[in-house]
């Protein structure tokens, strides 16, 4: 029998790490302690010499005239590949100032991302530092920072949340903003900045790069894909992460209601799932697991809470109980799944994956790179066969006309009704709907014969299934 | 990578599963089909020769006399412990015809202690038949049943859930429902009956075990303790199953959203877990997961819902911005944390526990033994170190009066003040209101160093822990 948490928690967690975390003390679960040392493997290409190659010109996902002129200075940037080198590569005797942060809500992973950064410049740049900017830009903007030490980053390696610095939802918009920004960056001599965050906050993150190269400052800025929505995504980005690791918390919740529902036959349950616009949540949810209705927001307007869908039925059946063509009893249960997944302990595939993003932005920001965001690719394969690079921002970016002027936006990737993900949910749905082809994935397991299974959707669309 | 479960759930299922589960297709996820196979170590008394040895007449948990009369036959008789024998112990030849019932709610693990009874059978009473009485007691009065085989028990091992025979809260308690089941139980010639459920279905398996035997008939009844609340439990029977597993999956839901608020600082969370009037679930949780603030139904009165409570503290932070010595925001969040924790898929505590219960029952019911529960103990040990015996249900009974009538009732085991666990948070909880020592337990995990660990009000009770 292991030792219960309670007692050793207090006991032993001094020994192995730091009592003092980002200033709290935290008491670690067991669980929680073993991933602190789970060892994260590299896409080969990070773990030998390199060099970073760009590609052709870029041009914007739309737009591109309006695009050039909000961007003048970084539009049409090539984006770039890490590649091996035989020579000794990017220089090693650099040392580089390097600030980050987390940015909008929480995805499981974030932690690891900045772990992956801390270790490219400890590996690759001896003597580099890393600030880690607190509360999200408002730490930018308010040069409110701790500089991240081994000790520090320590205990959050494969942790959940956003904790070790925390994140913010506040925006670098307005001329002001943008020079308490420049007054910080100049402050700490920052040679670089790296923003995890969703599509918004990676607008934000190549405006400010682009601002930094008009000023003709050396601070450059690479962007991370962070949202749990699945909806920063194009073909040089297959997935943002904490998806994985979200999706398959709300997996296991609604594969036991399921489960439950098959034993008592009592209850019709209701989920709703956190997200915004974008429904592949839900989409890799349903995938995951099987329900007999799904109703997904880019098919369907969708309906606007589980609890006004059973009033809905319950309406409708009362009238065709009145007409003597229902008899049965209907018993609706209502649930929500929403801040029970986006701090979940990161499943090794998120683990891996931002680590493999914050090794990236290192690269990046080493070689010289600015307004990219860290690309990391052939995500079905292995973790060694993963491809790194960055792809410019701008080609991503479309304008929207918003109060009479051209606002640059990265625009979400909604779930594609042509797509492979929907298309293989569309051809089991009248099936799905009749019969009870329920699917309980379980929890998630970091060892065993499960624990490196990647989500459907990222498989289905990356064309590693049939 | 492993392949996708959508893909091979339907392509492989049919190779390492009987496509007929229970009348339903059920279509397993990789970790539900890799939990079949997980291999179940028993208690070393139930491995070789065994004898089953009584102990001293019994009595009753309060009004002797009055249990006396309700259960003239019963009243008394000693329990049982299964002891190691140099002999061959009880007869190998006989043949055993015996039912299994799931009474009341969903708890994990009662797959396991179907499996467990039918195991002992098939090893040591070769050619025995099990029937599965089908939708809980009412199964056993309309004598709806499904004759077990190995084909078909083989997919519910470790699995979640009732529904490989289903459950239900019907009770035979008039003197029609006792005549039918005498008649199922003449019908199908059974030998024994075990009963799988909570404090009042063990009193009506008593009930029924003193009917049979008043009659003369040969069906002995064998109870299991089963409920997620842990309010069934005695020195003899130190644990309910289905606790170890559902008070692990709230703690992952719980100590997921205790990262998220930590992260945010944004919201107030508010956690309503699923019970009746007993609190082991809650109190379990809490020292799992440390939150704030821990409400204890034995110790205050319960405050009726999360929402009520939210509003409560809304109009008294209101009251303080009016009066000018509150300046700060408040946002609750409410949660309810219920049917997913019921169905989950078992521990490896559970999933042995009820095993060694069925394979125990099955002992009891081969040596000859009527109204006992199954009682395994020694739980903090390793399995192969566990107790096994039977336990005189009416030692447990007391009488309540009810309509001018005095019932026999087990009494339920509420949370104990003075008891190891409630001490153990109660020492803690001034320190938890102020400081933020959340505990994030994660998902229960199959495999790896927390894979065993049981919860912690049993060891506290145990005295397995300082």
């Amino acid at each position: 029998m292991a030792p219960a948490m309670v007692a050793n928690g207090d006991v032993s967690f001094a020994n192995s790490v730091p009592a003092l975390v980002g200033g709290r003390f935290a008491v670690y679960s067991e669980l929680q302690r073993s991933r602190i040392d789970h060892a994260l493997p590299l896409p080969r290409v990070l773990t030998g010499n390199f060099q970073v190659v760009d590609g052709p010109n870029s041009s914007a996902a739309g737009n591109p005239d309006e695009i050039a002129k909000l961007f003048p200075c970084l539009f049409g940037q090539p984006s770039s590949m890490v590649v091996p080198s035989d020579s000794e590569g990017l220089p090693s005797d650099q040392q580089l100032k390097v600030g980050v942060v987390l940015s909008g809500g929480q995805a499981p992973g974030g932690h690891n991302v900045i772990c992956g950064i801390f270790d490219y410049l400890q590996a690759r740049t001896k003597g580099s530092t890393v600030y880690g900017f607190k509360g999200g830009p408002a730490g930018i903007m308010k040069c409110k920072y701790v500089e991240l030490t081994s000790d520090f980053v320590y205990p959050y390696r494969n942790q959940g949340g956003f904790d070790m610095i925390c994140s913010g939802r506040d925006k670098i918009e307005t001329p002001e903003q943008f020079k308490q920004a420049e007054e910080t960056a100049l402050k700490l001599d920052l040679d670089g900045l790296v923003v995890i965050g969703g599509d918004d906050s990676n607008t934000n993150a190549c405006l400010l790069a682009e601002n930094f190269r008009s000023k003709n400052m050396k601070t450059r800025v690479i962007g991370c894909p962070k949202t749990i929505d699945g909806d920063l995504k194009c073909k040089e980005v297959p997935a943002s992460f904490g998806f994985d690791t979200a999706c398959k918390v709300y997996a296991e919740m609604i594969g036991n209601v399921m489960v439950d529902a098959r034993s008592t036959g009592k209850y019709y349950h209701f989920v709703r799932l956190m997200g915004r616009a974008a429904s592949h949540i839900t989409l890799e949810c349903a995938l995951q697991t099987h329900p007999n209705i799904t109703l997904i927001g880019e098919e369907v307007a969708k309906i606007e809470t589980e609890k006004m869908l059973i009033q809905m039925v319950e309406t409708e059946l009362e009238k065709r109980k009145a007409e003597g063509t229902y008899k049965g009893q209907f018993k609706g249960q209502s649930h929500f799944f929403g801040y029970e997944g986006r701090c979940g302990l990161p499943t090794n595939f998120d683990a891996s994956y931002c680590y493999a993003l914050g090794y990236a932005a290192g690269a990046l920001l080493h070689s010289g790179k600015t307004g990219l965001i860290s690309s990391v690719g052939n995500l079905a394969a292995p973790v060694e066969e993963w491809t790194v690079g960055g792809t410019a921002l701008t080609a991503l970016m479309d304008v929207e006309r918003r109060h009479g002027k051209f606002k640059p936006v990265i625009k979400k990737a909604m779930v594609e009704l042509e797509g492979a993900p929907f298309k293989k949910f569309a051809s089991m749905r009248e099936e799905l709907a009749l019969k009870n082809r329920y699917i309980s994935p379980g929890p998630i397991q970091f060892v065993g014969p499960t624990a490196n299974a990647v989500n459907h959707t990222l498989l289905l669309e990356l064309g590693a299934q049939g």
